[in-house]
């Protein structure tokens, strides 16, 4: 399901089911994002069932029920919601729209799990976190490019583990290839995608909070620009932001859709993350020019420099960790106010930016 | 000579001579930075004849000679200038006495020829640019990490042939190894120095504006901070900074005093290009992991993706140029008003950047 530009990445691990079948079922509703593949995926490959699918385009949902063809084609929202079976409702809307339907899951007495970016406004955060309160529910997010790549998990290990001391500062560079013929209008609509640093900029503030085990931070400059695609106006084609975290861990990412048509994956994301005692750097999706298959990172501290090839090796723990936390109510796969502050911090980076060209 | 903390880092090239033997003749004057060993090296490589040395600190003049017999030793900085044969004279001294040296050379109908940073304030910047109208010299500077950087250079090449189409963005991460039981007390002064932003930012800022094309650049932000040495206060172990430049095209780098003792270089310094049409990334002086050797470029655009192992393949056609520049009165190899951009954005970012810890 990979296609060129990143829109359906959907990660194969194995499975390791931390449920028997039948006890943990979701739903799909809203497929307007590929990455509801990949979503799912994850959650089948962890035990969950796929019981239901919705969205109100039938063709986005006969290509979902090729993919998957154990989910029952539902009429409506409604008839998930109200089908007392299912714990969970996975949904890839369009960004502005995923709050709304996120709303109304709690409200059914359901978990959450938007695509990222898993809203679009300040105002519907704080709509989702009042209701995530009112309801004890989760807004869980799909923050794929850590959650879904074995390198940024291992990376992750390797810092709990000590292995570059205090983390300092994380660089992430995540272009992207825009592909642009094939994109729905939605993607071309601020208004609707949230604009880049909300969308894939939520990514990279989520990777620094993690990585540098911080729970808040500042944004201190951001920028946007439509570089080369006048022809679409609203579209944002570069941005970055420089941030600052509560225990003085800084963050630099650049976004952009430049990937060049002589890269044979969607795009080379890296990250850079510099300790006291030493620095990680993940080739995630390509390691130029060396080897076209992905997670590939590098560590390098006091004790020397080792290349470690992830691929396969490390698999996707946050599924299964999502489903038993749905179950016990507990947060080992993302405490929900993580989840909230890093898209708080992408919306805040969007609102503020400087408009250059 | 090059020693693990890059301090005397002084790289080989081919000789490749531009004038013949006595026809340019150089001293070198301040040798408190070990850079003055790759500027003479240079030099001479390019068939400069090295005249004169001059140093208040007759230990230093000593090994100076040791590795530069031909060099002469002067009892004065005034035996250097007073000697009508001498063309230019190259210094290395603590960088806040650089620009009143250079003052006096330019006063001494010679041309000068500073370690970076040139300078270390904007007053100094002003009499600098104000002696240079006034005698006609010139003050060119040695941006090192791209000059005498065989990978850096080709970047360049690449750019001009169109490789990456418009650059839009430069990246630039400039670790470097502290050691700092070995080094001079101004090395833990900012007065003296000039701050980490000044000093290895200028570098950083030089190669921005030059691969982007630029004349002019803003700095956005840019921050500070003295990390993990307390018993340094002066000291700075980390800086960052984002610019804009005139043409649109943007920069952020990271400068830093963390090379883990496991890198057998002093540095993974690395510079990413990213242009409307392809990307460029340098690994100048070492590919982790991979392979020891420096000057590693990797190309990705349109065509696909290509490696270049350019240790030894391109040479440093930087100190011909300015030898002929000198000769010539022409400006091939570093235009003045760009040399000065460079360290005066350098400044700015050091006086405007946030303190962090």
């Amino acid at each position: 399901m990979q296609r060129a530009d990143g829109m359906m990445y959907a990660p194969q691990g194995k499975p390791n089911p931390v449920v028997d079948a039948g006890e943990f079922r979701f739903a799909a509703v809203g497929l307007d994002h590929g990455h509801i593949y990949g979503m799912c995926n994850g959650l089948i490959e962890a035990g969950a069932e796929l019981a239901w699918v919705y969205d109100p385009d039938p063709i986005k949902v006969a290509a979902f029920r090729r993919r998957f063809p154990q989910a029952r084609a539902a009429n409506s929202e409604a008839q998930v919601l109200d089908d007392p079976t299912v714990h969970l409702v996975a949904c890839a809307a369009v960004p502005a729209d995923r709050c709304s339907i996120g709303l109304r899951v709690m409200d059914a007495g359901k978990d959450f799990f938007a695509d990222k970016p898993p809203l679009t406004t300040l105002e519907q955060l704080a709509l989702a976190r009042a209701r995530v309160a009112a309801t004890a529910r989760k807004y869980a997010v799909y923050y794929s490019e850590r959650l879904h790549v074995e390198s940024a998990v291992f990376a992750g290990d390797l810092i709990q583990q000590g292995a570059i001391g205090r983390v300092l500062q994380v660089v992430n560079l995540a272009p992207h290839r825009a592909n642009l013929p094939s994109r729905p209008a939605w993607f071309f609509d601020p208004g609707r995608y949230g604009g880049i640093l909300c969308d894939i900029g939520s990514h990279q503030i989520e990777q620094f909070l993690f990585y540098a085990g911080a729970q808040d931070a500042r944004v201190l400059h951001s920028k946007i620009a439509n570089y080369r695609h006048p022809q679409y106006p609203g579209f944002q084609d570069f941005g970055d932001a420089t941030l600052l975290a509560d225990n003085g861990a800084t963050m630099y990412f650049r976004v952009d859709w430049f990937t060049p048509d002589g890269l044979p994956v969607w795009g080379d994301g890296r990250t850079f993350i510099m300790g006291s005692d030493g620095t990680i750097e993940l080739r995630k999706y390509i390691d130029i020019a060396r080897e076209e298959s992905g997670d590939h990172l590098y560590l390098v501290n006091h004790q020397g420099m080792q290349h470690f090839a992830l691929h396969g090796q490390v698999g996707f723990p946050f599924f299964g960790q999502l489903i038993l936390d749905c179950l016990q109510r507990s947060e080992q796969a993302q405490p929900q106010a993580h989840a909230f502050k890093a898209i708080e911090l992408a919306i805040q980076a969007q609102n503020m930016a400087m408009h250059i060209s």
